[in-house]
């Protein structure tokens, strides 16, 4: 009898203001679920993706979630067929780690599926292999780190890869708006400056070094004022409109801080309750609208566990 | 009668290595002591000079000590007579914060003297003032907040000021080679590139963040990775002779990490242990006489206290 599992894997913040290709978070949701199941016939194929609008291929090389998995299953020799389903439950292209989150799932899923052959950063390597077509180089690790490990999440270092999982307060919600509009990430790199000034680097490490003590340290004041980002946001910000007034309402709204997700356009917010999450919701909803645009927009809690199963046939 | 006491301050190590201009930590020893005596006549006089090869100023104006108890004494409304003693018992110039300990010890003593009418933060303040002198611009309030505050601190922001002290492991020692060499602070900042690679600040940013994870979480495996700064120490290490060779010799005897303390000349290394550390001091002995350089050295554990009351008379 064939075995299968659907599993779960988180989207993700990343950059987390002053932390630019260093931090991240993941997110209880959104998130993509994928299923994976063995079949008769050797060889890996998708035999579904919903929820992309038909933007997706199913082609294993060309898919991120396709790649990752072939990578597992050929280190883990497994030479039996391995069929995909990919379930989008956000939308692509918006600053949330999505291509991660079916990468990792993707990975998780097989894991599991194979009596957990290897451990749970063991599977970080493989994941990375899909996100190497997102991006064209080297790939960064911080969507598919936080997505894989749960929690937030310091890349300190991509060569050699290390990733370290840190403490957060129990009550750290973001608040997040997905506005529906494109830009592609190889834009927003090239956008950046390549050389920065002394004097902002210092400031930015020096927020950073606030944020991890405020997040470890349970010290919602400090993470307020950590939160703050001199080199990147004043660039890319420009490309999401009406940023300045989305930031503002949430600020006034009892946010800790707010910046772009990843290289956006999605937007996040920090807050202690639960309740501040969801009173920022309405006011970044409102400052949205005035600007005119569609987005979507979501309310989680830090999620500290990475990737779930959410049913199995053995 | 007349009131007096005497207290010691201790030196610091600033920037450690991955956080130029943010983090520093104090040290048990070496360190500055201050006597500070009420007299009859009114106004602030420097009586006596110690340790300091008759390099330093009695003025009040032009000594870090003077104008840091006078801030103070100003601001208390305190206008009877103040005598102070200043006895140096560290080099002048080391890159360990001498300037700062004379300053904390200062407005620590006369705070103590006056029955403590301001918190121990309240007294930075007071103590940047004398640090103005020596830098001829904006203070850095990183060597004040170390001996002043005791442990591993964070000078977040310098305006308006923000500094957070962290918890380090217990068993954190600092080895410490003060070459008795003259580097002026002020052209140590020149050499320094105004613009910086974005590339590079990542790297930086991502081991400051490792590094502060590493020390609150007591992860030292982790610090190690952390301590690694290719910003700044490339440019400055230059400027110290045998620098690469002494700091191989640390780290091949188990240093954590090494780098410049401050603006040099001094260097320091991490260890877990007050055995490693004195093994590192032995290592970067012997490559520091092959160097043929004169040299201080120093062991000592973190100190978390900051001054301490060695004498008082009420």
């Amino acid at each position: 009898m064939s075995k299968e599992i659907r599993v779960f894997a988180p989207a993700s913040v990343t950059n987390v203001s002053c932390g630019f290709d260093v931090l991240g978070f993941a997110l209880n949701w959104p998130g993509d679920e994928i299923v994976i199941k063995t079949r008769g016939k050797s060889g890996i194929v998708i035999s579904k993706i919903t929820g992309d609008k038909g933007k997706l291929p199913k082609e294993i090389h060309k898919n991120t979630a396709g790649l990752s998995v072939k990578a597992l299953a050929n280190y883990l020799n497994f030479d039996k067929g391995i069929e995909i389903e990919i379930h989008k439950k956000m939308g692509l292209g918006s600053g949330l780690g999505s291509s991660a989150a079916s990468a990792v799932a993707g990975v998780f899923a097989l894991n599991e599926l194979l009596g957990k052959p290897l451990k749970r950063k063991e599977l970080l390597q493989f994941a990375l292999e899909g996100e190497k077509l997102t991006c064209g180089g080297t790939p960064h690790a911080d969507n598919i780190s936080a997505s894989l490990l749960g929690g937030f999440i310091i890349v300190r270092s991509v060569n050699p890869l290390d990733v370290i999982k840190i403490d957060v307060p129990d009550n750290l919600y973001a608040t997040l708006l997905h506005p529906q509009i494109e830009i592609q990430t190889s834009e927003t790199r090239k956008i950046l400056r390549k050389q920065i000034l002394l004097s902002d680097a210092v400031k930015q490490w020096g927020n950073v070094a606030g944020l991890i003590a405020g997040l470890i340290n349970k010290d919602y004041k400090l993470i307020g004022h950590s939160l703050q980002d001199v080199i990147i946001e004043p660039v890319r910000s420009i490309l999401i409109p009406g940023f300045d007034q989305i930031k503002s309402a949430a600020l006034d709204s009892g946010a800790l801080g707010c910046s772009i997700s990843g290289s956006g356009p999605s937007m996040f917010a920090l807050s202690n309750s639960k309740k501040t999450a969801a009173t920022i919701a309405e006011a970044m909803q409102k400052s949205a609208d005035k600007v005119g645009m569609e987005y979507d927009i979501y309310i989680s809690k830090i999620n500290k566990k990475g990737p779930k199963i959410l049913s199995k046939n053995f």
